[in-house]
C-alpha cells in the first residue's frame, strides 16, 4: 500500500513531494484512495468540499468514528506528513477486521483536501471549507501562481465547484475524529516513546518589525554618523534566541527584506519576520514582550525608528479533553507521561476541526524532528507501532 | 551656469538626478558643456571614448594643466556630485580671466563619460578606457538593464564607436590633472574647513559571508536541535562594527540574501555581503581578519558552514606626493592640517588616472555627509571657496 503511494508526484531531482491539490499528481493519489477503498468494499463517496470519505456502516447512523489525514504536500516535502495518517488508517481498518471485532458504531476514512495551502496558500483548505471557517466568497477569491482560481482548478480537475461550502450534516454525523501523523518535533524521540497522544497546538503567530535608518555611503559615512537598522535587527535576532530560551518556547527570524540592499549602501530599511510559539498564551506574551522591548532598546540607542505590526495569531488549540482521556485509557497509559504538548503549527485538519467536533490527534516518533522536507522520516516500526496504537484507538472508540 | 544645469534629469517625485550615461538626459548635459566651452572661445573637442574637453592654448604644446569631473549621476542621486567638479572648473577659469593671468602652459576642463556606472555597472568607464584600464573587448561585453551594449548606446547617441580603446597620446600631453569634488563624509565639517586636499583613497573590498544551516520547521524544531545561519549572521553583522570601531575604519553589512527565506522556516542559507574600508592595507587587514575571525567561531558554536569569499578589491590610491605638497604650499597651508584622508570609496576618475598621470583632488566640505542621494548638499559659501582655491591651484601649476 504504501510503496505504490512512494513514486506518485516524487521529484526526481529533489527527492522531495510536489503533491499540489488538484494537479494530476494529486488525482493520482485520490485515485489511489478510491482503489484502497473499494478493494476493502468500503462505500466510497466524495463530499461537496472534494474531501474523500470511505465508509464502513451506515453514514446516516450518526455518532461515527473517522479516521484519516491528507495527501497532498508542501514544495519538496517528505513522504510523511500527511499520507503516513491516511494509510495507517487503511492498515489499521485491516488490523481491525483481521481481528475480527464487532463495529458498534460507523467507521470512515478520509482524505482532507488542500491541507498544505502549497498551491492556492490558505491552509486546510478542504476542512475550512466543510466547517465554514472558509466561506464560499473566500474559496471564490484563492488563486495560484498562475492566476487559476480554486473553482476553476476542481472543475479542471473533474469535480464540480457549484456546491461547495459549510457541510454542518456532514460534520453533525460524526462523533469523534482522530488524526494520525508523523512527529513534526522530536519530543518522542527525546521521552523514547514510538507514539504519543496530542493535548493541543502551542498558539503561535507573525510580527512583522520593521526597523528604518538613514540610507547612506558605506565607504564615507562615519559609524557616529550612521542610522544603520542592519545593527538593531542583528541584536534583535540574538534577543529572540535568548528569550525563546528563556521560556522554552521558540522564535525564529527566517525572513528579511532590506532596502536598498546594495553592498556599498548603509540600509534605509530592514524589515525582518519574527515567528514565535509557546506552550501557552503567558508564555508566547512574554517572549514576544522581551523581544519588542530589546528590540525597542536597541532601535533608540542607534536612532532607528521601529515598527512592529502582529500579522497574524492563532490561539491555542486544545483538542477535546474527554476524547485525549479516552484514548489515553484505551491506550493503556498515564496522561501525564504519554501526552506530550506538541509545539506544532496549527494546520491541522484536525486543529481546523476541533472547534466543531471532538478531535484527537496521535503522533508518531521521528527521530530527526526534520519536517517539508525531503529528509522527512519516520523508522517502519514506529509506523508498525502507529498503526497498532490506531487500530486500538479506533477499536476502543467504535466497538464497544 | 549652476542654475541651467539644476533642472537636467531631475526626477519630479525623488527630486533625485537620473543622468544615465548615453540617454538624452546625458545628451542634454553634454550640450551645456559644449555651450560654456564655446562660449568662452575654447577649443571643443570629443575624444575617442567620449570624453569632452574644452581647451584653451595649445593642446600639442604638452604638460597641461587639466581640470574637470564628471555630469553623470547614480540612480537618484544628488546635485553635487560630478557637476560642481565642472562648474567649479569654468568659474575657476572665468576668475583667472578676471584676473588677467598670463598662462604659461595649455589649459582644458574635461567632462568624463559615464563616471558613475549607473547603466552598465561599471564606474569611470570614461577613463578607464581612456588609461588602458577597460579593454575594447571588455567595455563591448557591458549591457544595460535593457540588453543594449556600450558601443550601440554610443552609436544611438550619435557618436561612433569605433574607435574606443587606450588614448596614451592624449594623456601624454597632460602634466596634471585635478579634480574638484564635493566630499562625501565629514572630515572637513569636523575640522571646520571649506576645502580639503586628497591625499589618498583608502584601500576597500567587498567580502561575500556564505552561512550555510539547515532549513526546517521554525515552529517544530527545538532550539538545540537548529543550525540557524540567522544566528551567526546577526554575530557577525555585531563583529564587524567592533572591529571597525577598534580600527577607526568602516565596516557594513549592507546586502542579504536568505533561502527559503520563508516566516515559518528557520533558514538553510544567510548569505551576508561586507564592505569595509581603512586607512592602509595593515588596518584593513586587521578589520577583516578580526571579522573572519569571530564569524567563524560563531557559525563553528552553530553547526554552521562558513564560506568567504572576496569579491573585490581595491588597493589604496596614493595620490602624487609632489603635487599634493604644491597644491598645499600653494593653497598656503601646511600639509599635516589642511590635508584629509579620504574614506572615501575609489569611484572617481582621478583615482583611475593616477596610475598613469600625476593627479590630485580637492574636496569641498559637506555639511551632513550625505552623498548619491537628494539631499546630498553643499552651501555656496564653501562652494565659492572652492571655486577660489581651484582658481589659486589653476593658477599656480598653469602661470609659472
Amino acid at each position: 500500500m504504501w510503496r505504490e503511494l512512494l513514486p506518485i508526484g516524487r521529484h526526481p531531482d529533489s527527492h522531495g513531494y510536489r503533491r499540489f491539490a488538484w494537479t494530476g499528481v494529486d488525482l493520482e493519489c485520490r485515485a489511489w484512495f478510491k482503489e484502497q477503498a473499494e478493494g476493502r468494499g468500503l462505500a466510497y463517496e466524495v463530499d461537496r468540499n472534494g474531501n474523500q470519505w470511505a465508509w464502513l456502516g451506515d453514514p446516516d447512523a450518526g455518532d461515527a468514528v473517522v479516521t484519516g489525514s491528507h495527501l497532498d504536500s508542501v514544495p519538496d516535502g517528505g513522504a510523511f506528513d500527511g499520507p503516513l495518517g491516511v494509510v495507517s488508517s487503511f492498515a489499521a481498518l485491516d488490523e481491525l477486521l483481521d481481528r475480527g471485532v464487532d463495529f458498534t458504531k460507523p467507521l470512515a476514512i478520509v482524505n482532507f483536501g488542500d491541507e498544505e495551502g502549497a498551491r492556492f496558500g490558505l491552509a486546510c483548505v478542504g476542512s475550512r471549507l466543510t466547517s465554514g471557517q472558509l466561506t464560499v466568497e473566500g474559496a471564490h477569491k484563492l488563486t495560484d501562481g498562475d492566476g487559476v482560481s480554486l473553482p476553476r482548478a476542481m472543475e479542471a480537475a473533474g469535480y464540480d465547484p457549484e456546491g461547495i461550502g459549510a457541510d454542518h450534516e456532514r460534520l453533525g454525523r460524526i462523533g469523534a475524529f482522530v488524526e494520525l501523523h508523523v512527529e513534526q518535533g522530536r519530543a518522542l524521540d527525546l521521552s523514547g516513546d514510538r507514539v504519543g497522544i496530542a493535548s493541543a497546538i502551542w498558539p503561535h503567530g507573525r510580527w512583522r518589525f520593521d526597523f528604518r535608518g538613514e540610507a547612506n555611503h558605506a565607504g564615507t559615512t562615519r559609524l557616529v554618523d550612521r542610522r544603520d537598522p542592519m545593527l538593531s535587527y542583528a541584536e534583535t535576532v540574538l534577543a529572540a534566541r535568548r528569550e525563546a530560551e528563556l521560556a522554552g518556547a521558540v522564535a525564529t527570524f527566517g525572513k528579511i527584506s532590506v532596502e536598498p540592499n546594495g553592498v556599498n549602501a548603509i540600509p534605509s530599511l530592514v524589515r525582518g519576520w519574527l515567528d514565535s510559539r509557546a506552550e501557552d498564551q503567558a508564555s508566547l506574551d512574554r517572549v514576544v514582550g522581551g523581544i519588542e522591548t530589546a528590540a525597542r532598546e536597541y532601535a533608540a540607542a542607534h536612532g532607528i525608528d521601529l515598527d512592529i505590526v502582529r500579522e497574524s495569531f492563532t490561539p491555542v488549540v486544545e483538542f477535546d479533553h474527554a476524547l485525549r482521556d479516552e484514548l489515553a485509557r484505551i491506550l493503556g497509559k498515564h496522561t501525564d507521561i504519554t501526552v506530550p504538548v506538541l509545539g506544532t503549527g496549527a494546520g491541522h485538519d484536525a486543529g481546523i476541526l476541533s472547534g466543531t467536533i471532538p478531535t484527537a490527534m496521535l503522533f508518531v516518533r521521528n527521530p530527526t524532528g526534520i519536517s517539508h522536507s525531503p529528509a522527512e522520516f519516520a523508522a517502519e516500526d514506529d509506523c508498525v507501532a502507529g498503526v497498532t496504537a490506531l487500530a486500538d484507538v479506533l477499536e476502543g472508540l467504535a466497538c464497544t
